[in-house]
């Protein structure tokens, strides 16, 4: 067993901590605030908090507000040049993932020459060194999905290539600070909370039964499984129980802690090749309906793990063989999507057509393929081209 | 559920791993080493083999080696000043808690006036505040006790005033990095292996029933409590293992992040005034000695918590009820702690008197109070006075 251990990020959690953002020593005198082109950060008077809390703390502030919920390269590249010419100190982004991840790459990009996808591993990324540094980046969600403000990672699309990618390799892409307040999720609808969530319950059990995973990672694994499974099914059905919004948003960012020490799978890869084509296929549902087919594949790979999982899930394990065991988490996985109102969803409602699959077989290889390097059994392109067909309805 | 949650410490582990020090980036040209004034260091190679990579890896090196087992305030004030006289930018603490703890105390007074008892909240301490930064701290462990490489805490004795007191409220005392090799542990004594164990076992247990608990807290605690409960006794039984004795190295880092996200409670209060009067006692012994008592107090306070533990320590619990499950953890302890040899610890083997219960109860009351007000339940100077007797033999 060896590992490294670094999630410097300061993570400040629970609900009305917001506003500590007017005491709290910040990287700077100048942000640039990063948000989405939607409506909800003003409308819900998240921006002029955040705004008037960085004021009160001497901190002025300049806003981009262009991110698109599948965040793009070339948004990456506006806000860069934008904290370039405002003289930006540090990158704060509110919102969701889409913000966040794109604040971390705007951060890049704000140091560092030439195109956001130079510096991209996969695809037609060229992987050079991020080598000027990163400027500092501050975190506050709006949603409990991603994990991104509890590890390094950014997921951006290039508008241009059917390329969705993630980037974060390096320690200077963690937030220096992160606020996690679930009062500012109360609004999240319905089904985004659903999908969000369920992003989340992946990041944690990919992450759990990734041949990298470690005591360290499995303990944030099981502890963000078992808060979801107890606390999605509330959150989705009563969105202003701040009790359930508490304790989804803290699985969340255990799930970026497991994101900080064990690593996605190849269920991310496979998802990502839909929504690089499919944009408006939210990343949380995509992953909802490859998930069950998807983690049959590996249930007598690693039937101990599905048993552990399956018993913070709820179910009564204990005496039971570890093989009958492993088909037990399969059964709770799809009785929480049930219970959160997703266990119907289908590809072709999102226009997806099942003579695609050879496609997105090969874009998950070649966009993501190192993922499948960490599954705890390697699969074949036949091996995905089966999963993506069992997916299909 | 509100929290803040900073654990800013790179931790590099795993066997083999104190070679990474030669490449590792490092926070200075020259480091302050401090060790123990024993002379495992030495004899086992483990101070050159230290002061070799530092060469390695361009960084000159001063070694002050007089630490004892229960460190003293004079040798802070000595290391600081020859930290300062050499012109060093930064501590490498080498060693057990002590000499890690020493490290901190010393980093703290080489950048701040005055004598290091000036800091210090309770006892006579003068509780002021640390205004000039602290010098960047390197920790590596040879040993699997304190948790000290992951949190900001050292626990040092004033040598002239029966005070033994944690010190810690600021982010600069957590290691910069801290590398744990559990190869470092396998010439660790038998005796000692077992003591160390438990001192991680009850900063997880302490940490679990505290009143501060998170879920992050307790999933670094159940894991370390797990692995304890499945590797202490091999540890201790065939020091040569390497992997028990890694399992419960990172027990170990784990009660380190409980540490740091939670607290220890009242227990250590009590021990503190044991080896502030006995500095003989381990710190270890002390913690078995008083445990079975001091945990019996709070089996119905606490009884899920309790239950918890049990499960994890290998109790069969589903179906048996809190209120009975809760008394199953002290069971499982006693066993544990047979198992290490370490179950019929006296404190009169170490010439304490019954008769001095009353002065251990207010030197824990006056120099450690704050942990009483973490207890699952407040404890009254009656209470800890038959916590003592409970303990005695």
């Amino acid at each position: 067993m060896k590992f490294d251990y670094h999630i410097p990020t300061k993570v400040l959690f629970g609900p009305g901590k917001l506003n500590k953002l007017k005491k709290e020593k910040l990287p700077g005198k100048k942000a640039l605030i990063v948000i989405s082109g939607g409506t909800s950060m003003k409308k819900n008077g998240y921006l002029d908090r955040v705004v008037g809390l960085l004021k009160e703390n001497g901190v002025d502030s300049v806003v981009f507000d262009k991110i698109l919920p599948n965040p793009i390269r070339k948004h990456v590249m506006e806000g860069a040049a934008l904290a370039g010419s405002e003289g930006c100190d540090f990158v704060l982004g509110l919102g969701g993932g889409s913000s966040i991840d794109s604040a971390k790459s705007i951060a890049v990009m704000a140091k560092n020459p030439g195109d956001y996808w130079d510096y991209i591993f996969g695809g037609t990324g060229k992987g050079q060194a991020v080598t000027n540094g990163v400027l500092p980046i501050v975190a506050i969600t709006t949603t409990a999905g991603t994990g991104t403000e509890a590890d390094p990672w950014t997921v951006i699309s290039h508008e241009e290539r059917n390329e969705k990618i993630g980037f974060g390799l390096i320690p200077e892409t963690f937030p220096v600070l992160s606020i996690v307040d679930p009062e500012l999720m109360l609004s999240v609808p319905r089904e985004l909370t659903a999908f969000q969530g369920f992003d989340a319950f992946f990041h944690a059990a990919e992450g759990y039964i990734a041949d990298i995973a470690t005591p360290v990672s499995d303990s944030y694994a099981l502890k963000s499984i078992e808060l979801l499974a107890s606390n999605l099914p509330t959150a989705v059905s009563d969105g202003s129980n701040l009790e359930a919004r508490s304790n989804v948003a803290l699985a969340n960012t255990l799930s970026g802690f497991v994101e900080s020490t064990s690593t996605c799978i190849s269920e991310h890869s496979l998802e990502h090749a839909l929504s690089a084509f499919y944009p408006e296929l939210p990343h949380g549902a995509g992953l909802i309906i490859l998930s069950k087919a998807y983690f049959s594949f590996f249930a007598d790979v690693v039937p101990k793990r599905y048993k552990e999982m399956a018993r913070v899930m709820g179910k009564r394990v204990e005496g039971i063989p570890d093989k009958e065991a492993g088909m037990l988490f399969i059964e709770a996985l799809g009785e929480l999507q049930d219970k959160c109102g997703v266990g119907n969803l289908k590809m072709s409602d999102y226009g997806i057509s099942e003579d695609e699959i050879p496609k997105f077989t090969d874009n998950a290889f070649d966009t993501m393929g190192g993922l499948f390097e960490r599954d705890p059994k390697k699969l074949s392109k036949e091996d995905v081209i089966n999963i993506y067909r069992d997916s299909y309805r």
